[in-house]
């Protein structure tokens, strides 16, 4: 399990701020693994709206269906985000339910607070049963270790095969006022999200209401989370919650600014889990425009950035630009051979259906040592457009899941 | 280019018979490789009947482009295919047409043929220009070399990143008279068939019509090459051509045993195309029950056969189940967790949305150490079935793609 930390890793981990209204804690309850901290209690202040969304799978865990049946819950007292690493609680049937609503109970009666208001995830191994009982027995040591700055360490505590805790932040002025965000990601294989991604977590001092914040999540989900790919595998446990505690003060419903903020600190965090993409060497961000319509964009995008011919020439640093015209075909989107152009970064290696006149062997394997690619793709047909990001398809991607659960 | 033979290549190159009506010629053209043949041609007696199936790739390569104009056609004269291995001519654009008809325009004319009989396929990378002229100054050498015997010689001609030739044949008894199948197929990356596959050529003494021998090799398709997938990548040239000369003078219109046969040889092929996945070490059956129907039974057979996280878990011998359940999840089909069984071979690892009360990890360890593995999915909600096959992601997978241009 032991992963040397991805080469595309931020340099550090960011220096996040304390959010009024949420305190973090997190132990060593050995749920799996020994010698780390694997679970994560987050406190939120009453009032603080949560909003979410997640994964589509048909085999999502327990504790996914749990957080939807609460999710558009009006609730106003205090609130909890419990996160265990290690074992999913997926495909456990009833006794994956039981456990769910152990945990939650637990924590309800500990804080003092609605069990519809306690959220929890759990990631690791499918089809496990789930210990529960390790984790029911140190809700007590979680409430004592809560502490405003605990974030970083509850970015640790729910890693899997992630090489780096991930964290981004934001402030934003609204009315001359200061609204701070701040969220938390693991994620690094199994990633093609449907709804969310992994589990996500996000913080923020805004005042907004329920609607309003998820309005502004599912938003931007679209534009963020679900446009990231590592492997085409879809996670059973994808989760993502926003919750805004409104301590600031400050009412931020309508306003654009805090919006782009919040999306940026969604962006940032999905692209660190490309960063961290199971044996990433480089990370490939895919520029789809001219196609029919946004759809076909997107369609065209991920057939791309799934393809794990496109993803291995990448590795290999081989401009093989004819694997992006495969991809590019197989996709299903609307597409005319002779209309296609394709380029990595700024040159041109396909122009108008055919190899560009002055296409540049050299110039095409000096850009492929970059750890940071483009590759653009214009269909020439419409107004269509999309943006998604992927990383290439290594030997560290087999070593890993080769062996993951030994 | 060199790489050693696959694990779960069959011991030898299969005794193939002469078919009557067909000769095969082979010749080393250096279209892209030194030091091997790489053009076959092959020559068809006057009445031969064509049918084939063809990639539905938006990028599709010229020569499929061309094949696809003329395989309705209605001419009885001789016919003729020619196939070159180390340039694909696709995304070559008005260049790659010119090709097409330069080639096509040389053999009708060197074997006195109508150029609406000759067929031609091309296989290798995609986006360079056609050194077509290196082709059209062998036709005389090709035609000259034509041998009844020549079949395996042209198996060797197709191969690209293939460790081995593909060849399978079968003979069924019609009203007493025998009448013989014979066929050659290349592929190893770049597969999941959307319509047929890679490059196969079949070749038969039976005497049948144009629109029967279609209906069969159509049917057949959806059974055989349809049902497998190696990458998920789809290639721009898959072509399956079936010839049947009536050299034996055996109507088989109708007949159960021909058909049956036909589809033998076709499964075969299919087969021996997974066994030579780049980079395979073990190959997988996935069977899947249970469904809604059939189209939900294939989405979710193939959703487990393209997941890298399945495929890398076989690899490493890990009865990883978990992952099954995942792809399940993710297929889009009609599925109720708690309905949701899984086996490997006939180990039950999953009853009923959870995991087999009877369930052992030495069993199913053990199990995953062969060398062929069967997965199998029940998700007991109707009647609708699937069978496909593939192999595992191994490191060769990674080797082989990461540098196939240089």
């Amino acid at each position: 399990m032991a992963h040397k930390v991805s080469p595309l890793a931020p340099a550090s981990f960011p220096d996040l701020p304390a959010i009024g209204g949420v305190r973090f804690a997190t132990v060593a309850a050995g749920v799996r693994y020994a010698g780390r901290t694997d679970v994560m209690l987050v406190d939120l202040a009453p009032g603080t709206v949560v909003a979410g969304t997640f994964t589509r799978s048909a085999t999502r865990s327990a504790a996914v269906l749990d957080c939807q049946d609460k999710i558009c819950g009006t609730g106003t007292g205090g609130a909890a985000i419990l996160v265990n690493s290690g074992n999913s609680n997926a495909f456990t049937g009833r006794a994956g339910r039981e456990s769910v609503a152990a945990i939650t109970g637990a924590v309800a009666q500990e804080m003092g607070i609605d069990p519809a208001r306690v959220f929890t995830s759990s990631t690791g191994v499918i089809g496990e049963p789930m210990p529960h009982e390790r984790i029911t027995a140190r809700i007590g040591d979680l409430k004592a270790g809560l502490d405003p700055e605990g974030i970083g360490a509850a970015a640790r505590a729910i890693m899997t095969t992630d090489t780096f805790p991930k964290g981004a932040t934001r402030s934003v002025t609204v009315g001359g006022r200061t609204v701070r965000i701040a969220g938390i990601a693991k994620g690094s294989g199994m990633i093609a999200p449907d709804m969310a991604t992994m589990l996500v977590y996000i913080f923020t001092d805004a005042r907004i209401g329920r609607a309003d914040l998820q309005a502004l999540v599912s938003a931007a989900t679209a534009r963020t989370f679900n446009c990231i790919t590592v492997d085409s595998d879809t996670s059973t446990s994808d989760t993502l919650l926003v919750a805004a505690t409104g301590v600031s003060g400050v009412d931020v419903a309508g306003d654009a600014g805090f919006a782009g903020a919040l999306e940026a600190v969604m962006l940032d965090l999905a692209l660190q889990v490309v960063r961290d993409g199971e044996g990433a060497g480089k990370l490939i961000e895919v520029q789809v425009e001219g196609a029919a319509d946004d759809a076909d964009a997107f369609r065209v995008a991920m057939a791309i950035a799934n393809s794990p011919l496109v993803k291995t020439a990448v590795a290999g640093e081989d401009a093989n630009w004819g694997r992006v015209v495969m991809a590019v075909g197989k996709s299903g989107a609307r597409a005319d051979r002779d209309l296609l152009s394709i380029r990595f970064g700024d040159l041109w290696l396909a122009r108008d259906g055919a190899r560009a006149p002055d296409y540049s062997e050299d110039e095409a394997s000096t850009y492929m040592k970059r750890q940071e690619l483009v590759i653009g793709v214009d269909l020439g047909l419409g107004r269509g457009r999309a943006r998604v990001w992927t990383c290439d398809l290594t030997h560290g991607y087999i070593d890993i899941n080769a062996d993951y659960r030994s």
